[in-house]
């Protein structure tokens, strides 16, 4: 009866199965007619098929393997810590691996940001970001600050709360109504400045541009309605938007004008993923509360993490106000310890410096491939790029939804697989690449990943 | 630098760095200043504290524990699996140990339940079957049916899709508005059913009373407008309320009459909880869909599993229609592991036919409280009993906030810690205590529960 990982399996019977039992996710369950992937081990930076296939992880995972695969040491720390502690919840109670955990994440966050309350993942860090930024302005005195703003195609996850606060309507139409309260305002794509009709010349002042609109959205819905804003460092969905510079000083600002806290959702940007533990550190912004999971145990054992300002914190140690709110498997002790022993390897292969250095030499590399026809722009910070695809460069037009449905399902997703390269070929916003890759590699894997993506995206056009 | 889990710990720094930065779940933070109790080992039906004292675990963790603590077997399983495969999503993606677990789940299903969309806990489990049940239904061309009824002081998880089906008004009010549609009906606790106005001296006719207050919710709100019905088999929160003889044959008839799903909320439930590994199965339903977490992994790693109805899943075979829906974390390579080798655990030494057989020995162990003056009801199934604390037995006269208070918190819970037994002394309805250890106890332990709990209770009515 018993499972093992390490034995040959029997792929004709685990699609069989597959198809009658698993439900997987995002996915439509016609994959599972044609066979869906199996991956049965993984590597430094690769993965592997049933069949043995290697392929480059161009995405960590799922941002997630920051650290790279088969890191031991981080299984061990996990294994032992189960061994010695397999659960405790921190309901009232507490074990020494997320007090520790606790401690540390404080040390790395931007400003005064002392209180780590753990989450398992994601989508319950934003949730819990949600409620807190409810709460607090419900004991401030101020009970109808209830709404919050976020970006146009941003994903904050899909629990109904943290769906509410995500900016892709495909993604929330058959879920609807969700949560009350949240706003859309523009994100950052300046390569699609003009047809914003904002600023397309001047990268700071079309910042300035986007950074207003969320003003105008407090000013719209009023000031003693709106909570808080969610923004990614670096927005994810869409294909890779960095900030203009000043964005967030301004953002900053305005959330203090106003009263609104400002969420750095970075559970993506977080854990060396821009060359900082923290993408708002590296970005130079305080934020009030920071959400994070992923890269935290670089995806060992499930785990995330909300980090708390002393401003918002501060009003909970009082008697009279207890955040009503849990889970059970946050901060677990495997993650914990998990977590521990991967920061560790990010202290003593300094992978934060590596990004930082080596970032410069994969945005080149990504940026040669703007000398073909469907490349219309590279943009990202860190080891986190986005490849934007057009159908026209000059006049940046982009496919409808047939044509962007043949090249990426059709052709891209199928061909990049083939050759060997696991990455998203994504149509949340305009059709782009996104690549994430763990934080280990570098210049001849940047080198190798340009190759595939060149050899496949060469002959892209000719299959629309 | 590096946590070793089985080092001595210096208590005194770790509290003060737990008192600075860690935030503790459901937990007014003043519990900082006084000392949070730090849990450092756990082995067998036992957990340790950081001076080495030796409690009870009465309450598996958090309902999580059910094959007991230190079980090597599944933390090699886990560690194994992480080695081979650390981590791969189930985004358009599949691995071995999620496949297999799927097929698992779906053999000890009640019914025909074929499909396991994966979750990381019990939570997103919930959102999970709260979103489906809206989609199926838009899909169905029935687009106006979202609301979901559940039943007072129901816990059904924290993230505000979850948060809106839970009855539990104080655990919600600080972060309305939540997600729209959740209503109540009364819950099966027969020891209040005068109070409630039902039928008080007939357990059938209560139970179909109770039934009938949920088609009474439906015609309230109109049938074209209600899409679930979320009910624990055995209700948790407010102390263990079993359902009555024929309850859920009458809400399964009400459910079809107005094409409303029956979820069944499992998370503590089932995997051996009440003696089967669903609970639903134990009890003779059939629900649309199983959402479950907790004991599936035993806790080692964080897990979470929704089993889905073929009725339900079919609409999802169509290339039309897509589940948008899922969790980075979820269905996690090494927690699939673990589940599999916590499910042979389960298979090998029979834990669910350990629960049918001694469980009316839990039961009459617990029964003999019932001669002290404060215990008022003892209830439940399986190894998931809950005792129902009274000011005045003949009156049933509950008590009030302030008496609580003084009841559980200044008194019974550090009393109870203090005699070695770790359980949970709850007010989210009237005040009880909650039991619900690891399956692997029997007689001796039985004995052992009641006897620490008559040298704390004895004394009880004279702390208030």
């Amino acid at each position: 009866m018993s499972y093992d990982p390490t034995a040959a399996v029997d792929t004709a019977a685990l699609q069989a199965s597959a198809k009658q039992h698993m439900w997987p996710h995002f996915t439509n369950r016609k994959v599972l007619n044609d066979g869906i992937p199996v991956i049965t081990r993984a590597e430094g930076h690769h993965i592997y098929d049933a069949a043995g296939k290697q392929y480059i992880d161009g995405l960590a995972g799922l941002f997630v393997v920051n650290a790279g695969h088969g890191r031991d040491r981080i299984v061990e720390a996990a294994a032992k810590q189960m061994k010695q502690l397999d659960f405790m919840p921190l309901w009232s109670y507490a074990h020494p691996a997320a007090i520790e955990l606790s401690e540390r994440l404080s040390s790395y966050a931007p400003g005064q940001m002392n209180k780590v309350f753990f989450t398992t993942g994601g989508g319950e860090a934003v949730e819990s970001a949600f409620k807190l930024a409810k709460h607090f302005w419900k004991i401030q005195g101020k009970p109808m600050k209830h709404k919050v703003i976020s970006r146009s195609v941003a994903y904050h996850g899909t629990p109904q709360g943290a769906l509410a606060i995500t900016g892709i309507p495909d993604m929330k139409k058959f879920y609807e109504p969700l949560t009350p309260g949240g706003h859309r305002v523009p994100n950052t794509n300046f390569y699609r400045a003009e047809e914003m009709g904002a600023p397309s010349n001047d990268l700071e002042a079309f910042g300035q541009w986007a950074a207003n609109r969320i003003e105008e959205a407090i000013l719209f819905e009023g000031e003693d309605t709106v909570a808080a804003v969610f923004l990614e460092p670096v927005q994810n969905s869409g294909g890779c938007f960095p900030p203009p510079p000043g964005y967030f000083k301004r953002v900053r600002e305005i959330c203090d004008k106003y009263d609104v806290l400002l969420v750095s959702d970075e559970v993506i940007c977080a854990y060396g993923r821009v060359g900082d533990f923290f993408a708002s550190k590296a970005l130079g912004y305080e934020p009030d509360i920071i959400t994070s999971a992923k890269g935290i145990t670089s995806g060992y054992v499930p785990l995330g993490a909300m980090i708390v300002s002393d401003k918002v914190s501060e009003p909970f140690n009082s008697v009279e106000n207890t955040f009503y709110h849990g889970f059970t498997f946050a901060g677990h002790p495997a993650a914990a310890a998990a977590a521990l022993a991967n920061l560790d390897i990010f202290e003593e292969e300094d992978l934060n410096g590596r990004v930082r250095e080596n970032s410069p030499l994969f945005r080149a590399e990504l940026e040669k491939l703007l000398d073909i026809d469907i490349v219309g722009d590279v943009r990202g910070e860190g080891y986190f790029f986005g490849i934007e695809l057009v159908k026209d460069k000059a006049t940046k037009e982009t496919f409808n939804e047939e044509e962007s449905d043949r090249l990426l399902r059709d052709y891209l997703s199928p061909a990049l697989w083939e050759a060997g390269l696991y990455c998203r070929a994504d149509d949340r916003g305009d059709p782009v690449i996104q690549l994430a890759p763990p934080l280990t590699i570098g210049p001849s894997e940047f080198a190798e990943i340009g190759g595939i993506l060149r050899s496949v995206l060469k002959d892209a056009s000719s299959k629309i």
